[in-house]
């Protein structure tokens, strides 16, 4: 674990002073996520990570980098949580005025931190830019009460300030800088210094059941959970996850109890669950496909690619996938996937019938034990076919078997579809998996 | 438009005394987000919307599913906005609590609404489910001072309710729900209902040139800039956007105002401007492409079908884009994308020479007259070829000219490997057309 430098001036003792780190505040700086332009991944990425040793986020402020904004906000945190953590608003251009905020609130100064200075000294040169310009050199500038994480990634160090037996850390908004600040150092600090509570959380993937009927059906369950479990419910399209977390300062207590409450709430929902543990839906197949040792390859058309990258972006899938087709052109569904030019002729190509013929092209190009075809329209626009937009056949082929579904969803964005009916095809996947 | 349905105790007349709206608090109200499991997409779109009627989002809130929490924050989001939107916390289950914190707010009462019971009971039986759980009927108590937005793609209804002139509406927290609402029914409500400001922005698009040195060259233009106009910083990858927003109530002379103050700021980085206007890269790369008639396909390894995505993730993309292939298994790209075994045996499946051969034979496959192709790992967990992880070669090949160059990123966690390096292929890609 890399070693944060300490500014001379840190008033080193509070530790001795903090006995306890439960709740955090994460405080958003700068006008990309309010203006809409970006979605804040940030603050999903550090609550995660957060609550991975036990500290809970209770509220995130998104603000705008305005230094009044900045200082009521960072005053209110201190208010909500133990440990605030502010990112954005640090980079070397006009509109940011973090560091100017924290200095003020913290009743500070800023000065040139040699340590810093050096570190960006050796990061800007190992990209060929010796030449530090006054603006770079601002961002060696840290408020003298501050512990510095420096940066591997980026220009803008983190800074660790305390509070009256709280903590702040100040970092970047860059995502590529803040997960390794967050990931390589803060956590592997927090858990150094404090006592942590555990938490433990569970996912039970429940699909075929609406979420009032599954309130409806758990309720007793739900309402005998004691004080340190919650249970929340989380929709995804058109599966809910249940998710069971329990908090306390033994781990293996938790989670025997968290298996005890699971274990009664199988036989409650049990036709309905696909899943219990794993999060994300292509995760879950990849438990299925590796434990089965079974290959795949997808075939899309309105889906674009996005099925492909829902299997791939889990680590190791290139034990189970082979490889995709995006076969966008109806010509190009002929020439590889072997699609009859007469079943497009006759059916047109948004059809139960071209979607089964690209499934078994596909089987057949990649050689796989599974395969998956998508075709639709994702709009907005007519397709080509006259067939109205938000239509979409998919098939799914395991071994000689296969079935063959149609989504109509015309209200959903472009892209909103293609991800919906990504989703759609490995849940329905799995489904037919775990029935097998 | 569909019309909202105005209950009997709503105190029609605050109309009049509304004579701005100018900024939007936006709360979101749940555990999905504070968790970490859920990635916060509404505001992203609610912030995007409002923009485009000149209403810009001030704060955001993300706060806890709790009365007394939900009351304090909507006392302080009144104070910094003329509207405040919430989403979530109004589904059927236990952890919602927010219809109950809106009443106490409000200093008003639930009760049931004929008009929105009836719809409720139309959208369900639609569904085939004619038997409505008492759960489901609480979804038709309403406030009495409110207005209600008819949701038809779930069953929370939207309620508007006023404060001292000041506006609110609480949406179910579901994006599919939550887009309707907003794009069909509220954002034509406040235009019809108020005069509102325009605002204008614009994107110049840099790449090759650091945010610091970007910053110090195009200082004084910065500086002239008038009281209406701002420059936001927003990194993307290698790439940075300069936004240039202006707001005022003539439409025609925010433009004018704003083209001229860009033709001044062109030739100061002109060898660095790859576009101006679009936003994301990839609707860059449609607007040349489909000027140019040129077509577009793409063999993909570790991007794992991202940059397949990414292309046909814009609407009207298949004009251009005729295909894909994610060839994630060796032989697969030795068997459909014709590698040869030699090229793979003496270079590894990483190298510039698969890339190569990949972005070839991709070309032929699909008959087009670019093709990209990448290959690389994305790990984690070494590359079977023995490589380090975080390796990408890529090439762009243009009719019969070619480009390959290589990336090295091992700190990126998996999907944002594969998202960087499709930004990153097709940002190339754009400086390349740019160029000829």
């Amino acid at each position: 674990m890399p070693q944060p430098h300490i500014f001379p001036s840190f008033a080193g003792e509070f530790f001795s002073r903090i006995s306890y780190m439960e709740k955090a505040v994460l405080i958003t700086i700068g006008d990309e996520i309010l203006s809409g332009n970006t979605v804040d991944t940030n603050s999903n990425f550090i609550a995660s990570e957060l609550k991975n040793i036990g500290i809970k986020v209770v509220q995130i402020f998104t603000i705008s980098d305005e230094i009044d904004t900045i200082k009521n906000t960072l005053s209110e945190a201190f208010q909500l949580g133990d440990l605030v953590i502010t990112t954005g608003g640090l980079g070397p251009t006009r509109d940011d005025k973090t560091k100017k905020a924290l200095a003020e609130f913290f009743n500070d100064e800023i000065a040139l931190d040699e340590v810093t200075f050096n570190h960006l000294k050796g990061y800007m040169e190992r990209r060929g830019r010796a030449d530090i310009l006054e603006r770079n050199k601002e961002q060696a500038f840290v408020p003298t009460k501050s512990i510095v994480f420096q940066n591997h990634f980026g220009t803008a160090p983190c800074m660790m300030m305390e509070l009256d037996g709280k903590l702040s850390y100040s970092l970047p908004g860059v995502p590529y800088e803040v997960k390794p600040l967050i990931k390589d150092q803060i956590i592997p600090y927090l858990q150094e210094k404090f006592n942590l509570n555990y938490i433990h959380s569970r996912i039970v993937s429940v699909v075929g059941i609406p979420e009032s009927i599954l309130a409806d059906t758990i309720e007793d369950w739900e309402l005998a959970l004691p004080e340190n479990m919650s249970l929340s419910y989380l929709p995804v399209g058109t599966r809910v996850k249940l998710r069971i977390t329990a908090s306390g300062d033994n781990e293996e207590a938790l989670k025997q109890q968290t298996e005890d409450k699971i274990q009664k709430l199988l036989p409650l929902i049990k036709d309905h669950v696909i899943a219990v543990s794993e999060d994300k839906i292509e995760n879950i197949l990849a438990e299925i496909l590796t434990e089965r040792k079974l290959t795949i390859s997808t075939a899309e058309s309105c889906t674009g690619g996005e099925l492909a990258k829902m299997i791939t972006s889990v680590s190791g899938s290139s034990k189970y996938f082979l490889g995709g087709m995006v076969a966008y052109a109806t010509e190009k569904k002929i020439k590889i996937l072997n699609v009859s030019r007469e079943t497009v002729d006759q059916f047109t190509v948004v059809s139960e019938q071209v979607a089964q013929e690209m499934a078994k092209g596909c089987q057949e190009l990649f050689d796989t034990h599974i395969s998956l075809s998508t075709t639709g329209v994702a709009g907005p626009g007519k397709g080509e076919d006259g067939k109205d937009i938000g239509t979409v056949f998919y098939t799914i082929r395991i071994k000689d078997q296969e079935v063959t579904s149609k989504l109509y969803m015309p209200h959903l964005e472009r892209v909103d579809f293609m991800d919906f009916v990504s989703q759609k095809v490995i849940q329905d996947l799995v489904g037919l998996l775990i029935s097998q």
